[in-house]
């Protein structure tokens, strides 16, 4: 697995820096971006943050926005931001921004066009962190968060590999994607007409079936755009409660779905991951 | 003058806002952005700091990249981010992206085609201070800022308008545009080949005529890719010896000249503005 540096840039006396790779399990080449804190070595190998962004988003939105890299240096945590899908011209795709490149939705599909490519799932559970870890000062220990379908991804993937991660967080997340316009129109496109299937890829459901065995913050914006519609943050503390699992949702007046409201809590959402990477 | 919000974000407890306005100076319509903090009212009016872009820029670059906000928050401080130049369909371009839209250097144009729009010194000094003191809840206490074109802008600005301001801050600008490329190239169009013109509004040579009224922050990554051939920060400081102004010119270690360079050290700069803007 070899990795292809493309963008370098000292930031916060750490290091901001893009790589290209062949996917194997994606089947096409993909750029990521890490974050590397000023105190990553070879003899101190520091913990990371996995960061999955929404719609339309690649590795860069969260990087040249959310403001994070003062208070990751501060902590000593890499952060890693995966693209939101598969790319190339060889790629299945979809007129609709919520569909097909820029909207991967973090699952495995099963169906065509899509499934040749559309693999997320696996390469942010599986060939990303093992790339970064083979490549990088970091060690094992890593945290998961993202923002609306990230925030949906971070949510699924952390719930289904509690024993990988560490902690979770999410802002504004599509919280039961079974129960919108965003996930249905995926789900179906993806997974096709087997729910058991779509069960599996959203956090709602997951809180029904069993208690979560990691941490979990939210923060929402109530002026969110997308709120009523698409996120459905009550539907994922209703399932929290069915088994008692510690979720934290935190509703935030006058925010709304924007990286201005990301910068203004991300401090936050990375003290709670070092807490629960640094135990 | 009435201004037309077109977008608003709350951030840090502030407001993140853009409007659009017809511009009597630019001869053409222009949108800024606003940041407000959550202290400003109108029997607590902030002060400002007017921060100029560079080369290629909107409003929208600072803001969404800089990391600006948690700082200027907790310090009570206003950011105003014009646009780099006039704009629209009537407005006379270039097909380099150093010369034209996105290129309007800060001064008023005296050549044709260019001078009919291309007012960007008297926009920043007068009728932009006018509308946002007349619009927001800000004092006429002021600051500037700026980085590369808009750091040539902050300085010469700054230095010939002492009695507006409080203090100067730039990141990597352009300190002596008479002698770079891009200064050369911008010079000759707007102003033609008058040489006492460009004189003043060349920053090194601002400083060879006079001693700075106003405190001046520079910071400058030396990995920085223009560094040598356009940006010639060693000239600022030889000029500033000439009447023992108050330059502080930091090289920083390893920084380019991008975003993620200023996000690194615009907390500084802010709190270094409210110290002057404070007294």
């Amino acid at each position: 697995m070899t990795i292809e540096n493309v963008s370098q840039a000292k930031v916060f006396g750490g290091w901001h820096k893009q790589y290209t790779h062949d996917s194997a399990v994606l089947n096409c080449n993909m750029r990521f971006a890490i974050f590397l804190p000023p105190n990553a070595t070879k003899s101190n190998p520091v913990p990371v943050l996995y960061w999955l962004s929404g719609l339309t988003c690649t590795d860069e939105n969260f990087m040249q926005k959310a403001g994070a890299f003062r208070k990751a240096a501060e902590l000593g945590i890499a952060i890693v931001a995966p693209d939101t899908s598969p790319r190339g011209d060889d790629v299945a795709d979809d007129e609709g921004y919520d569909l097909g490149k820029g909207a991967g939705f973090y699952l495995n599909s099963t169906q065509e066009p899509w499934s040749r490519h559309y693999q997320m799932y696996d390469y942010v559970t599986q060939e990303l962190p093992a790339l970064i870890e083979a490549n990088f000062p970091v060690s094992e220990l890593k945290s998961i968060s993202g923002h609306s379908m990230g925030g949906h991804g971070a949510l699924t993937i952390g719930l289904k590999n509690a024993a990988a991660y560490r902690s979770i967080s999410a802002f504004s997340p599509i919280s039961n994607p079974m129960q919108c316009p965003w996930g249905q129109k995926a789900f179906n496109a993806y997974l096709g007409s087997d729910f058991s299937t779509w069960q599996q890829y959203d956090a709602s459901e997951l809180l029904k079936q069993a208690k979560a065995e990691l941490p979990i913050l939210v923060d929402q914006g109530d002026a969110d755009g997308f709120l009523v519609e698409q996120l459905k943050p009550e539907a994922l503390l209703a399932a929290a409660q069915v088994h008692g699992s510690d979720v934290k949702l935190r509703m935030q007046p006058g925010y709304d779905h924007s990286y201005y409201f990301i910068s203004s809590f991300i401090d936050e959402h990375l003290a709670f991951h070092a807490k629960h990477l640094n135990k």
